[in-house]
């Protein structure tokens, strides 16, 4: 398999999109040098953007953790969650009325800022609740709640009530250290669809509104076109097919999910086929 | 829709399967007057045996349940549960070593009955223990666990380690009052499978195995031909789909999951048909 | 069920996106007096668009059937199809070599007016072509091929290559008369994936690409927000599931593929609620 | 990884299922020196018997391949195919009426030998014939009828009439020349259920129904238990999770399906884990 120097290939684009976990982070903290590689993207005049399939707290909260780590180009405003779409949805459809949720106090954030009532499901009373006042249920983290109660709870609300179900992350798992992964709240919005049998409304890579939400964004300072763009993911399912499909280039590093072993044959077997394979972006 | 009398169609037949919620009993309890079903058969000499998706506890403590509320004809040899198949299995293919199991203290009783040491999930340490010496995983019932942690375990124990999944209970949700119902252990198969991306191995209807175990256990004493036995059931899914499949008559009753108003539309849209349809089992 | 009045309520918008095949048209032609709701439209200086899952001809030819049909409004510009979604991906992902495709020549034009060479799958022959010069597979349309030989063709040539391939229209089945239906290309795309194992690049409703490229499309001129533009489609899973999730208003219309009798039981059942329910788009 | 020798493993059963296509056969015919292996079970007093998904001809027709090929000890009776479920169902669940079916002349053949009357798809007309007649629909061959016309035909079909669909071989491809695959019934089906929404009874491995008929089969002489057969397949998903399921012990042959390379990560990904590897049956 012939991997290409990030640093080399990084030179044909006018900006980038990181994915967060695998790309800059790991379960260890912060993937070492690439403070290196911001450096360089600065010195090339190359602007980028983190897209994250995260909700579990704000973007303000997520850039902490890299500015508290020495990374400083990482603020606030570089980062694009696919939290931000859920809020988006919220914006948008939602104007107002009580919003449930499953998550962390830290999740809820999102739902705040915004002139709605918020409830967490651990505190919704079936019975005395008036269920009629909640106009959408919002799946933002696995933390927060009591998973066998809150989890039957929601079965049972969403079978009493017909609201849109928004699901604000859709990966399946996130890894918690070097060999262990957590179940992510996108496998638990997959079990209730299935019990339920409703159709919920997704919000993350590789879903279009993602990118797009991110190419809005790039685009409102400098008129970027899709060519100038480059995705860099590691894991196929989501940055890859989500960045291809959206029509930009994109380049798979093996600093996370995917293991440079299994690279070649999980893109034969998926048909997700990147336009590069980086070992890392320090490369 | 043309409702047929459930007293008047099972002369057809020797020998009568019933599935057990929504048919013998309900979230209130046993189904009022089916006693009187049971003398009915008695006196026109048609054997019966009850087909339940249930591996929360052993036939013995299911079929107590019957007796405790009177009705004396359904004993422990009436008893054929998906439970009873996971058994089967561990008997046929697992001669030794340790089984792990997500369920209660009164859902491992299947398995300790056998020479194997089990040992709930709640109790493994992915750290400690010895991972190898773990032969089977058993999925059993929805209780007796922490859902959180102890299915993040489960998710960790299945990366490490190659091991056949049973699930002993394939249905999705179980009734726990008149309008609730609790996610029962085959939606957290679902979720745990669609994790892992491994094939678990299901027992339970609408499965053949499921039939053919009955029907071996009642032709044991009894030469029946297929022709002579009736399915009886509340769930077009599993009951008179894997009716229908295994090769025997079918009939559909009212008095649990299938409600009146929809039970046409429902035939109509799965192409699941019964050969008769009846309020209840009383009729 | 509760109807709205389509003329009353389209009055809260500046921009409408239509559905095309049972919102404009039937399997019998135009939906009769639609003229007189776009003479309303342009009276009250509400813009529209049609977006349509149809890849089996250009934009131009979809607009010539309104144009011959009287309905002049319905102009070439007017027209958004998943087709163009398709084009767009090559424009930006192909630059050269060899586009396979199945449909027909009608439908490959949209291929052919790019710097690509176009095969059709049914003059490919895997034995002597340079398979390695064929960079992407589009499925276009259901005809214009030998569906046993070319569809056997098409697995063969994913097996043996590792190419994008792009599905042009999601769409499972069409009508083709008043109680007739074919089987769409999003049916043979979803057979192939389903052998092959491969993940495709889909294009068309629901998809937020569709809704974007089209918000995009008309916020070139005009400025409008989310709030000012509605969706209007006959169909919950396409139309009124992506409206909902692009932030967008929904109208269901009941002159094409959901029956008013079962309108509320689908809403129901799939928790995909439109905001207007209405007879047509001429009440 | 370990391969055993299939000879030493197979001394300790008393009876063999055999898989067909990469067990006994290929594209390319007989596997080579299986004769040897049958003589070896002669020897030993092993019985055996064939297990294959095929509906496209009758046991006659399948052994006489092997006849003509020089196996004089695969005789008829030796032969347990999907197609003798599907005449099963028919002869317990439909006594009259006609059966309309998709496939050759041959593999109608199952249907005829009953006092049914059959009319394939290609000669029904759905505007003239008295489609209520139709008393079930049978899949048994990818061959013999026109795909786009009459799979159109068989999904309106559908759409009119709420009858049982069987399906008499639930494989998805199969091999027709060295590195050539065909799309078999079994896919077909999967397009037709997508499209229609019922849900079809599938006959054929990896389900029990299958396992049971062959064991059933061989005890009507024998009393063997389940510990003395061993089934040999060279398919994870069919073969071994079938046997597994059924609770024999399995043994995975790499002539055919699956490459040797790729066998020891199929096992893992998939979890579906033989009791044993073997090169082919010779060794």
């Amino acid at each position: 398999m012939y991997l290409d120097s990030f640093k080399k290939i990084v030179l044909n684009y006018r900006a980038v999109f990181f994915d967060a976990f695998g790309v800059l982070k790991n379960s260890s903290g912060i993937i070492p040098n690439i403070q290196n590689t911001f450096d360089y993207l600065k010195k090339n005049k190359i602007d980028f953007y983190v897209l994250t399939n995260d909700a579990s707290r704000s973007p303000m909260l997520l850039a902490e953790f890299y500015q508290n780590n020495g990374i400083k180009d990482i603020s606030i405003d570089k980062i694009i969650s696919s939290g931000m779409l859920a809020r988006e949805y919220l914006r948008h459809k939602v104007k107002n009325g009580r919003v449930a949720y499953l998550g962390t106090p830290n999740s809820a954030v999102y739902l705040e800022a915004m002139d709605l009532i918020t409830i967490p499901i651990s505190k919704l009373d079936l019975q005395h609740h008036k269920i009629d006042e909640i106009k959408v249920l919002v799946l933002l983290d696995d933390e927060g709640f009591d998973w066998e109660k809150d989890l039957n709870k929601t079965v049972n609300l969403l079978r009493r009530t017909n609201v849109p179900v928004i699901v604000a992350n859709t990966d399946k798992t996130y890894p918690v250290s070097e060999d262990e992964v957590a179940i992510a709240i996108g496998s638990i919005a997959e079990l209730l669809e299935n019990i339920v049998g409703k159709t919920f409304i997704h919000f993350g890579k590789p879903d279009a509104q993602m990118f797009n939400f991110a190419f809005q964004h790039i685009t409102r300072e400098n008129n970027y076109q899709k060519e100038e763009v480059l995705m860099v993911g590691d894991t196929l399912r989501t940055d890859i097919l989500g960045g291809n499909k959206f029509g930009i280039d994109t380049a798979l590093v093996l600093s996370g999910n995917t293991i440079p072993d299994q690279a070649e044959f999980y893109i034969k077997t998926t048909g997700i086929v990147p336009d590069y394979i980086c070992e890392s972006i320090t490369t």
